[in-house]
């Protein structure tokens, strides 16, 4: 059985939905627990513009101050999402190691979230994630709306599978799958990967939920069952997409964690410092977050 | 592949452990609601000692005025939790359709639940079953703390299995399987549930997670994949046990309907009461729910 690698993306795909914007030091603050903890990657930010999404306005910054010797430390990957080519250059000067970078298998969603079509902004992802990887940079491309649009309803594996294609024909075989609108179920996410693995040999996939509806632990179960060997997670639970009707949270970092040591996957992650970073977070936003295990504590050792 | 059935337990298991009582009056209404909304089956209190759970206390007087002409809708059967041989014998007067009864698999929540050693909790709650059944009525036996325990850690499977052997000997097989302390994962879910269905042919089983560290619906997708029929759920995620250490909600109704109807396993039962109810409940209470779906509301109509 592969190792499940855990992908944390809340400072990015959580704080571009919240109101309040957190200031770099805490930012870099909540960072550096996340790199001790060891998880595996680390989503520092978007390369958006700073005038559609202000939260994001210090993305370079971040990961400057992370590049810096004395501050990087081994371990975790750190990753970046990318919308378009100036993000790119934005983020081939300030030291991003792993690209993310997406389109959306609805149209309407597409159009809302970027102005183009499906096609369209297939063409210009594939360009950017080849450019990317032709700079010797790890890139992920994902698709989003991937299991239906809260917006158009059922989104035909079809579509989701053939972008997939068209993303493994261009050489970018490392793919995410998006749960945007929060409407995967368990057994879709099982069809849905083994009909993507059969595209082609050496894919490596990741899940990204959404728990608008309470699934997005058992969809990440499924996805793992099934195949995936990176979860995008999210510190306390943090996020959604603003750019869907419905914004429910991601599934939760700490949460997900605590499974994989149950499970005895990974035990090399410390839940510590993920259930202090949570519980800071909730403190910070003035508000209960979703997820669980930050208000329970780790299960108690035998016997205490 | 078999249906899922819904057992409705929030009114016991979930307001067991609220500080307030909820009146008669309201506990009825929302028990029409549920019956109305199609769950299946509806545990309506427990019989225990008034003043050892005085949100219990109307238990017999509920099920009367359930019972009476024009107030019993046909559809749900009606169960109640009962702990000994008193709670059986109130139970057979005041119009209980199924029996609940259960043992812990860990001898200290045994011990401070029941004042008794597994040993000899099994032994009188099998005596309470065949009693039951004698009467005619269906009869559940659980297994709780089955898949560990706050106070001693890992739960050996082969103990539960034990239990389980016993129950099935005395002709008592529909088994339930409890996660009191919600440890469960689904992996452990999936092969505690196997190795269970070995013992016999013609056991049938249910399953009721607690959602203290996030799993109770990956734990419950991963028990139905076993073959496990009928899930135990609370409307609004009420819940979790007085007598553990950590007392996380169950695992929520809607958000469980939700996924029947997504994967066109149920579409029989009634997403908009079991909402509006979750909302009423959350209302009720003064706090936000567990439960995610009567947040976010149903997933909206195509092209909406």
């Amino acid at each position: 059985m592969k190792s499940i690698l855990v992908h944390e993306v809340g400072l990015r795909d959580g704080l571009q939905m919240e109101r309040q914007t957190v200031p770099l030091e805490r930012k870099l603050a909540w960072l550096r627990t996340l790199m001790d903890a060891g998880v595996d990657v680390i989503q520092v930010g978007s390369f958006v513009h700073p005038t559609k999404v202000p939260q994001m306005a210090d993305t370079d910054q971040l990961f400057r101050e992370l590049s810096q010797p004395g501050v990087r430390r081994p371990g975790p990957l750190l990753s970046g999402l990318v919308l378009n080519e100036k993000g790119l250059d934005r983020g081939l000067v300030c030291g991003v190691e792993m690209f993310c970078m997406g389109v959306s298998a609805s149209e309407t969603h597409s159009q809302k979230n970027t102005g183009m079509s499906i096609a369209e902004a297939t063409d210009r992802i594939i360009a950017i994630g080849v450019r990317a990887r032709e700079s010797g940079k790890r890139v992920q491309v994902s698709v989003q709306s991937a299991f239906g649009c809260g917006y158009e309803g059922e989104v035909p594996p079809e579509r989701v599978l053939g972008l997939v294609r068209r993303f493994v024909e261009a050489g970018l075989t490392n793919i995410s799958l998006a749960d945007t609108a929060g409407h995967a179920t368990p057994d879709q996410v099982k069809v849905l990967y083994t009909e993507l693995f059969r595209i082609g040999d050496g894919i490596e996939c990741a899940c990204h939920f959404h728990n608008t509806y309470g699934l997005a632990m058992a969809n990440a179960y499924a996805a793992v069952q099934a195949g995936v060997t990176s979860v995008e997670t999210s510190i306390a639970g943090l996020g959604g997409c603003p750019f869907t009707k419905i914004a429910g949270g991601n599934l939760c970092t700490e949460d997900f964690v605590h499974y994989l040591h149950q499970t005895g996957q990974r035990e090399d992650i410390h839940m510590k410092p993920l259930i202090d970073l949570a519980a800071d977070v909730a403190a910070f936003l003035g508000r209960e977050m979703s997820g669980m295990v930050y208000r329970a504590g780790p299960i108690p050792e035998t016997g205490a």
